[in-house]
């Protein structure tokens, strides 16, 4: 960004230079004077308090420059830990990170489907408490939930205008309930956005600080990162990628218009064409007959189709093109409008095919990204496609501690950092 | 923006400072802590360099609140100046702004046309003499000359993959060329980033620091403003959305894509249609006969089409009804990408036909924009949609004063504020 840059409101000074630390593994009291342009009394009052609550340690000292060597601080990993949830119709996937953004414990669970808003609130505080207490985490180190799903979502009320799949949701109170139910605080977002911070925070996009995540899960989204912030535009719902329109006389969309990428590219799309192709439905095991496993969910059967791309089914494999090239259209539309130099692939739906989506993508930026004389566009395929936006759910909820949402506890201990463990499923 | 902003560097502190001075009219240093996150002490010493800068100067005292009155700052408008400059193929726009970024002169001149490049600048160079001469501003006063023309552009190097009317400047080291005709600094940007910054500084917004800037000049493009600053993106060229797809085996656009907008809807394309209609480009005054004018470019030859629609020729109305349409589906993308509440029509083509392309982008984004559940997006027609871009360009100088370009002069007298003087044109 180029002019002056807006100062940043005390309140989130704390912020700021959390996650500094975070970003920097470690970092003396000068660096972060430098990184953030704080004085050094400021700097000096926030590494006090952040000390003395226990989310940040001192660790011996850098090497001498000449002058007196400088104490290194770094975060306390595990002073602090945060649950991501990202529910979709097709699954729920959870994450427990630590302070540090670190995934410890990770486990995904049937989606919202067709049951009760209720019933799955049940569902997911029973979940979530297997979540921590297969960690051995004392609840009292668990800052918040971070919950986030299709968009567009209004975080004062809930969803709004939900995707066709999730109608039912559309004026039940989620975050309320769910605060009820686990007795956490409770943020919320946009499944596309929270995955942008999940990529950011999972390290899955190095150092960049301004990137897209182009996401395809049950729909298609963005989420965007500009210098080191999630954007979200005035109501929480930009990148909307999904819903520019590249046919003006195009099939009509759920969300009212006509010729959205979604409508002609999304999973739905490609599900609903491998349907109507009565050889490849019956390759995919799409056609209902007695063999043929019966799926909960659009990801499931966009995963059938793209197994059978994989097994050389031709029919298969140009459906997967076709959605990919117009996939590819639109990236091309978001990079012209971000000029971005970096584009991940991520989401559900490019865990499942994103092989047969990332060249495409990147041969159509070679091509034809408007700036390409300027600069070229690397485009990425997520390696954690289908759990960034769990993770970037989590992220909010640490980034939130930053203007804290409740007395955080003083923690004497750590505990040690280990790898992390997969909740198994209960009769799974 | 969600997340912990990052804090700015010490040297923006300045610029911080004295953009919410400018944003506030009138405030005391208290109101600038609060405004701005800085500590008292840095607000203090930032703020007496401002004074003995000679750009800040204190007017009275606040209204008590039962405390000591407060010291209100002000900027000190006349004591420096910028000139901002749109080159383009149609016409070259000048404005000479005091501190503020309020216009006290301004002059259009013949565009860049087909004139070689060393012979435009000598041009400039004399027309920014008689622009700065005829108000009357010491030159010592004028901090720079902005510079802004159609993108993508690289600012290190000048132009590169111009658009075709303006292919002759590929190469060209405009800025390098500018600043030795000039002697002045000369800062250089994208005319449609330069647009978006131009409606913020002109009060064209209101009081609104997130919104973009529908740009339609030559080509289509789009300024995004975020938080206050201009976003830029990677390479100074974002908010391309004349070259987002609108039809995947549309037309061939100069940019070496298909279907872009600005094939579909640009001035040149509504020029082109007109053409190929005999009874059209006759009523329009485009068919070459003895009685028609022979005009300069594209901008002219779109303002006759717009003259033809508004005498109610069928034809010219309809090319512009179509433009209309396309232009609000790029523009419901945009606002899709960036969850805009605000979209600001602005530019030579739309301080031409904006009144016929405002209802048509305001329907479209009341119908069909994806988050109309969440909030509406206000469509506004520029006051200044001819200037804007200029005005940005002005602007972008004095925001660099904030990171000084060279050691301003101490001033201890004002220039009394005067009403804009228009510089006539010799010969005109």
């Amino acid at each position: 960004m180029s002019g002056p840059a807006r100062a940043t409101a005390h309140a989130s000074s704390r912020a700021a230079v959390l996650d500094v630390i975070r970003a920097a593994g470690t970092i003396s009291r000068v660096g972060l004077v430098n990184a953030t342009g704080f004085t050094g009394a400021t700097i000096s009052t926030v590494v006090r308090r952040l000390i003395d609550d226990g989310l940040v340690v001192e660790t011996g000292r850098a090497e001498s420059t000449g002058g007196k060597r400088r104490v290194l601080l770094q975060l306390n990993q595990s002073s602090r830990y945060a649950v991501g949830v990202h529910l979709d119709h097709a699954g729920l996937t959870y994450v427990l990170t630590n302070l540090g953004g670190s995934v410890v414990a990770r486990m995904t669970r049937a989606g919202a489907g067709a049951e009760d808003p209720p019933t799955v609130v049940a569902r997911m505080a029973a979940e979530v408490d297997a979540l921590i207490d297969g960690v051995g985490v004392g609840r009292d180190r668990v800052l918040g939930l971070g919950l986030v799903s299709p968009g567009p979502l209004s975080p004062a009320s809930g969803m709004r205008l939900t995707p066709p799949m999730m109608r039912r949701w559309e004026d039940f109170p989620l975050d309320e309930a769910l605060r009820d139910a686990t007795g956490l605080p409770v943020v919320f977002d946009n499944d596309a956005t929270a995955a942008a911070l999940g990529e950011h925070w999972s390290g899955g996009v190095g150092g960049a600080s301004t990137f897209a995540a182009l996401y395809m899960g049950t729909g298609i989204g963005a989420g965007l990162m500009i210098d080191g912030m999630t954007y979200r535009g005035a109501g929480g719902n930009a990148g909307e990628i999904g819903h520019s329109c590249l046919a003006v006389d195009g099939p009509e969309c759920w969300c009212g218009a006509r010729g959205c990428v979604e409508a002609l590219a999304g999973p739905a799309a490609v599900v609903a064409a491998a349907r109507a192709d009565e050889v490849l439905a019956r390759a995919a095991g799409l056609d209902g007959s007695p063999g043929s496993p019966r799926r909960a969910s659009v990801t499931a059967d966009f995963a059938a189709v793209t197994r059978a791309a994989r097994r050389g089914e031709p029919g298969a494999r140009a459906l997967l093109e076709r959605s990919a090239r117009y996939l590819a259209v639109a990236a091309r539309t978001l990079a012209n409008v971000m000029d971005l130099e970096l584009l991940v692939l991520t989401g559900p739906g490019l865990a499942i095919a994103g092989s047969v989506y990332l060249p495409v993508v990147q041969e159509e930026l070679d091509r034809a990204f408007f700036s390409r004389a300027t600069h070229s566009v690397d485009v990425r395929l997520s390696r954690s496609a289908a759990t960034a936006p769990a993770i970037g759910a989590a992220a909010m909820v640490l980034q939130s501690e930053l203007v804290p949402l409740r007395q955080g506890p003083r923690l004497p201990e750590n505990l040690a950092d280990s790898e992390p463990v997969t909740v198994r499923q209960a009769g799974a």
